[in-house]
């Protein structure tokens, strides 16, 4: 098996709070292998994740922790100098808050992505990208880790022998180092589905992807996002998945 | 062994916040059996709960999440009208979160007991009792709750097939049911170190207590708890631990 | 002018939460006379709170403090046992935070309305009654608070010298003692707009209600509250505004 | 009156949290002329702040709003990213909040301070300097904001025609250039109480400093910072009001 035969889609789930509702978590179940279930610290209380693992255990889908800075008024978009050891808790704490409710419907925790800023930040911070490593290497079984292949933190979770996990965004510009662009600038997002589900087939078929200037850029990956959080989220996310299977990518969760 | 020939000797700790230092851990750490560890919902923050395990681990002492409702201003002593099953997951949350440090330092959580307004409701509230039990039973092992012997939540845990710890308390009154008079009732406390030491070796070794009114009652424990918030909590403690010992009461965790 | 001839629409708004959006603010805001402001207890974080007050404000809606419990993951909506002393202090806060708003935008604070389970405790618990009240009494200016007529509330609040506004629900049910039917109860809640319109108008310029046993009621109202967080609120206060106006009844806020 | 002749103390006071406390909020107040309260978003709930508010006002000490990022569990001494009309909304916020206290216990707030990492990043990052004068000078009355002469905030304030009054560190040390020496080196923060007295007294008398590296430097300073939260706190603040009135120095807020 080739790794481009196969990919995981991932989206992030479980991002209610309390009375307060985000995305269509059930419509996206259905259709992606792997759900970053939000830990309570950028969104989630334990009732949603609760709800939101049961919801993925039992249609197979794997479920991760989607660790975040602790800043729910800002959605975890917010860059925050967390002391290493501090982070570390942080995301430890996580991960074993929505593990039990792994056990409780019938699951285990299959692997940590990082949420928003943090996940920013330790694209390219080594210290704060250790300190999530840390944390990720002191559970209790391997547990990969979801990320930007080429990043910090991919490299010192490789030093740490925990397992990378290379994410790709079909609906994302890149640049022609293979970088994703900043969505500051212009044309950085895609929205339309036709064009994001054929961009995701050449990712995952080809290995490349057409940079926002021309060249073509070969990317690596085992797992594709598609994001949650839009209103036109379940409808990208349906025509992604069936391009890829048209194409004869098997969908399948890395773990 | 007859029960009475060893008691475990449990103490709420990990009760800091952030910047905020409450209580003389390490001191208590070096002198009980049993941790009850304050999981962030009353008190506790993840690099709290990493320090606190960590110290515990450390000395052999046994971890325990100390579970709470979600009320750090009122540090968990408001009783709260949370829906039975917004508890269950609240409960299952905060043991997740303290069982992933447990495994960071080398141990594995140990029991489960009820903080605060959320314990002295479910003494008699049914339905939160059995929320709570219900997320106890859903632990990945069999796991104990430590609470009052004859509660609702003892009852209902009996009832579940979890394993209830039966714990009393030598510096407080009892009635002569047998019962904890109410702190708001002179007397209640006591505060005497060498009286509360005496009364902990008959509560042990005697499975007896004076009551408030005189009469002698039968209680039937395995584990004491001793309060680690109050300036002479050390002393007490330590005077506690040597008179039982004196007493030829071996002092061991209950798992 | 009868009292009959106006009356004051009030509703709930800012109860969004930083990414979280609830509600059709701004389609309310064109509707209704007062605006209950959620204050960051249950719901509302200081952005949005400037947010709303702003929009408030440049349609002349008078801005109101919707106090509560300290609890945003319960939406307010949990009974919590807070001290009196504590009690006072929370609603002093909160109507201190949202009055910061009013005088950025031009405005001053209105009223102040409990929410949530604070509002249906203080129709009967004297104790914390009277410590809302104590906030109220405290405030630089004398301000009214906004309530059930005959409830604990508002009998504190006059024997404080707090004036009481009277409010009235038109889409909900009434018992021929002229109480609120618990929410519990089958067809408590009305969700007919035109049947809730001409109700409403009934309970403006008739003084009357038909309570759900048949029997006609008195009632005396000065506000009716119209919700903003159903699917068809705008809808409906657009209709029960629209028949108001048609039966001659001015809208307008009580200050 | 020469400006040397008077000088304010100011300590930041009120940052115990629900059960947890911290400092010596009455020791302090009795020899400071200003409380820089903590607002509930790094410390403070509002009981406490209703507690530590009514005893600065019977002491005839000046109150202020200590405004900070929102991060309890960091103390707010970590740097965040808050988009600058999201902070603008924070500090107003917070002002209001304790605004309230001030009117139930017969004063007004008096000026506004930044803490812990706000009040760092605002000595330089201009946007962010501005965002919070666009709260100060969106208050009722003028008020003046209590920082570092020479700072952003300083400058953005002025610009804005906001107050600045200008605050020295007597237990800090200065660079050739007036500037604090960041705490992470050597010799930045002085602990002995009588060089610290004297060191005051300099600062305010001669308007002068001498920096770490020998230098004579100007200052011009109009308050003195006097810390609350270590061990000798209160000790090293009575030395420090004694040997400025001994010097003949008048200790006075600054309104």
């Amino acid at each position: 098996v080739r790794v481009a035969d196969v990919v995981d889609l991932n989206s992030d789930l479980g991002e209610s709070f309390g009375s307060w509702r985000l995305g269509d978590d059930i419509g996206l179940l259905d259709l992606v292998s792997s759900a970053n279930v939000a830990c309570g610290f950028h969104a989630g209380d334990p009732a949603t994740i609760d709800r939101t693992v049961a919801a993925a255990a039992e249609r197979g889908v794997t479920v991760g922790a989607q660790v975040s800075y602790p800043d729910l008024v800002g959605f975890g978009r917010r860059r925050m100098d967390v002391a290493p050891a501090d982070l570390t808790a942080d995301v430890l704490y996580q991960m074993g808050a929505v593990a039990a409710f792994c056990v409780r419907h019938g699951t285990t925790l299959g692997y940590v992505k990082p949420h928003g800023a943090l996940y920013n930040r330790i694209v390219t911070d080594t210290e704060q990208a250790a300190a999530v490593v840390a944390a990720v290497a002191a559970w209790s079984e391997p547990i990969p880790v979801l990320t930007l292949p080429g990043s910090a933190v991919a490299q010192q979770a490789s030093a740490a022998g925990v397992t990378v996990v290379a994410e790709g965004f079909a609906d994302r510009a890149y640049d022609a180092a293979g970088h994703l662009v900043s969505r500051q600038q212009p044309g950085a997002v895609l929205d339309d589905a036709s064009q994001v589900a054929s961009r995701a087939v050449r990712m995952v078929a080809d290995e490349r992807v057409t940079a926002i200037t021309g060249e073509e850029v070969g990317v690596a990956i085992r797992s594709l996002c598609v994001h949650g959080d839009t209103p036109g989220a379940v409808t990208m996310a349906r025509e992604t998945r069936q391009a890829l299977t048209d194409a004869g990518v098997r969908i399948a969760a890395f773990v």
